[in-house]
């Protein structure tokens, strides 16, 4: 039995209304197959609606398998809803991810005193730059760019970053090594992919940084923490069946401390005795403030087993999400199909912008303003944790990067709790520890805070400190 | 023995000089463990350098653990090279990542007439209107969101995502509902993270879109080609074991059908008795050139076994890499880590862009002149093969996108060759399907081309196709 009742004031066609309560009735129930509907001059009639009306949605109906239309007869329903009991499993992700811990929630108002690690001041992006190279590369770049660029990265700026890592990291690479990525994060996920059988063994650092070893268990690989000493990982300590390693040399994630040539000769040998491959993530080492020279593992390499990870999140913007890859020749095909086949490529017209910053001069006096700020910040920072802190902390030495850490005799949580609820935000290291532990030591990152706001926080810590009575 | 010789001209210190040397010999094996160095005073007066250089240059090497230095007495050098044979594996991907096709290669001109599927006209992008939202967002984001943003997406534009889809395609669904993804190729990616084991058989349309296809088979998943009829996908011919079918319905890729809401009915009752879930991927579907509904699997699904993928692609520019998918709640923090593990977040700018873009009702504006625009050139097309190529060509009836397929009684693989040699560019319907086969068929993209351009190109192509006498 058809009954349908149009409205006269709604934005929907006679049409399409018909062809909905048709539908609906049908998917109800309460029209099956089998069943005649009247012809389109009776029901036009009916609804007082022109035939065409009519026609339109009985074809549609055609056209949608619902509706048998014969010239000369009534149409006829042709399918009805058929039966199903939901006997299938109800949709649920892999029991992998519920054991991986929630992304870090989101700030909806920013610490009145923000020493989180790896914060940059984003009042120091060149916005006016970017923008007008924003609106030229719009205006210039070649159509089919902007459709499809090579999953690979944009080639003017795997150019630019080859010639950089060059004159900055005493990196011997060419354009065809790098690969464009949507920050270092995606570009450990690509290594991930290429090289990991789900079971395989990867060591990371601990304390470490947990996206990382996160991102090796999301694809069912099983990370191994391995402990950092004064000179970075104790790579003595590598289980021999790690078919990968994930290290931070320039400024170790979060210690700070750099690791020693020494040990990185060491990391190298037993990679190569291993048959096992180095990711070296140097997301920090644009901002050196040492003439030390730190070198890259992957300039010490002889033999191709070194991935390079770089980012421009702490000297640009993180949200812009632009970092890239060096990886050896064998390994460069597999990674560009990963990459087209994770998102295809990275937003072309941001990677254009980035190399003609970095081509032009302007990334080289950008970084060197950078250098100066960070540096008035960090020296303030670690001047003050001398001489109001040397009781309670003592300083790790590094020589890099946008953080300091400083070891504690005592567990800091009371301190770190109390900083939080007075708008001081730090990064415990018990935060960084797998499984997490007892905070035996802080981080105060100053890529976010004036100098001012650096001497007011710290002021306000140690008043807390004390009031406290803590040890 | 020690032999260090300082350039006078090149940028670089003294103490970097004499550290690189000595670390050169030592890495050489010219200097071993045990070998003692001349004191930093000898050394100094040696090399005519002051001898706070070579105390830096020690200094260093002390750090680097790679020289003993000891008050009093000479410096020890404290470590050697190891001899080290590279016993281990040589650096190689899966085995899996060989079998892949390369990532299609970039063109490095424009085609003279570019009849490739899925190509809109950058042109018609709101340039302007973007780059003046894109200095406004800049200005105003707070600077918590541009350093990190949610990982499933800027909250205005989940808003605004939610919002459109219920007013364009009758989504009954929240923001919280909504991840924002770099296109939709990382949609289906991230879903397969969350959703499949290694060796799990996924349907997929055959033919069909091979970037989703591969997508699984990397991931180690088992993609199953099913075959697609005037109605759609063949739902009887869905192998039993899948845990996840991939399909087009508004405008199946690439034929251009759309399925049949019988079908569709079919395919929701079957998930429902297999515990199955359906990813609909509606990359082309903004586009409609029909009042027939074209109700997306989303809307009809009475179990939340659709996930619904959306695309920016074909409406502003693919290499923005915006899209985004709709998932029942039971996967979104599943969804929402993978995303984060993967690549931490979209870029947050260009995200609140789209979210203005969308609120401000200039999307909607230039919505309606993209499909004024694509229409007219569609309907020519159409127009023209009928009038052209009727005696060689079928076109598939399609409702919706930027793209037309027509059928062949004859292999076109010549035509095409032919054509391609012309600067004509066209895809076969053979480039779709798996394994690749004769090509009884071919695709028509309108998207790139002014309507003089595709009354030209289709007439050079009739020309090549009389002259090559084919049939």
């Amino acid at each position: 039995m058809l009954e349908i009742c149009l409205d006269q004031e709604g934005p929907l066609s006679w049409p399409l209304q018909i062809y909905r309560q048709i539908r609906t009735a049908i998917m109800a129930g309460s029209l099956r197959a089998g069943d005649s509907l009247p012809s389109t001059a009776e029901l036009a009639r009916h609804l007082a609606v022109s035939e065409d009306s009519v026609s339109a949605a009985y074809q549609w109906m055609g056209a949608e398998g619902l509706l048998e239309c014969r010239t000369g007869a009534s149409a006829r329903i042709r399918t009805g809803v058929r039966e199903v009991h939901g006997t299938g499993d109800p949709v649920a992700p892999l029991g992998l991810w519920a054991d991986l811990p929630k992304p870090p929630a989101r700030l909806t108002t920013a610490p009145e005193y923000d020493f989180r690690a790896g914060v940059p001041d984003t009042h120091l992006f060149p916005r006016d730059t970017w923008l007008r190279l924003l609106a030229e590369q719009l205006a210039t770049m070649p159509p089919r760019l902007l459709v499809y660029d090579d999953p690979r990265g944009h080639a003017d700026l795997r150019t630019s970053i080859a010639a950089r890592l060059h004159r900055s990291r005493e990196l011997r690479v060419r354009a065809a090594d790098v690969l464009v990525t949507n920050g270092s994060q995606q570009a450990v996920h690509l290594v991930a992919r290429v090289l990991l059988r789900p079971g395989d063994r990867v060591a990371v650092e601990n304390p470490g940084y947990p996206p990382s070893r996160q991102s090796f268990t999301s694809l069912g690989a099983e990370p191994v923490g391995v402990r950092v000493d004064s000179e970075g990982l104790v790579v003595d300590e590598i289980p021999d069946d790690c078919r990968l390693v994930h290290v931070t040399p320039a400024h170790q994630f979060p210690l700070g401390v750099p690791m020693s040539l020494r040990r990185k000769l060491d990391l190298l040998a037993w990679a190569r005795r291993r048959g096992a491959v180095i990711v070296e993530d140097d997301y920090d080492a644009e901002l050196k403030f040492t003439e030390r020279p730190l070198e890259p593992l992957h300039s010490l390499s002889p033999d191709g087993r070194v991935i390079y990870v770089g980012s421009f999140s702490k000297v640009l913007l993180p949200m812009l999400r632009l970092g890239f890859l060096v990886a050896p020749p064998a390994l460069m095909p597999a990674l560009a199909k990963a990459k087209y086949l994770t998102d295809v490529c990275t937003p072309s017209v941001e990677q254009a912008v980035l190399a003609r910053f970095l081509a032009d001069g302007g990334f080289a006096d950008h970084l060197r303003a950078l250098h100066d700020e960070y540096g008035a910040r960090r020296g303030l920072l670690i001047d003050i944790l001398a001489r109001d802190f040397g009781d309670v902390l003592t300083l790790v030495p590094s020589e890099a990067g946008l953080h300091v850490t400083a070891r504690a005799e005592h567990d800091m949580w009371p301190l770190v709790r109390a900083a939080r609820r007075a708008g001081i935000w730090l990064y415990s290291l018990g935060d960084f520890t797998d499984p997490p532990n007892s905070a035996h030591g802080l981080l105060f990152g100053y890529g976010a805070m004036s100098v001012e706001a650096i001497e007011e926080g710290l002021r306000n810590l140690r008043a807390i400190h004390s009031q406290k009575g803590m040890k």
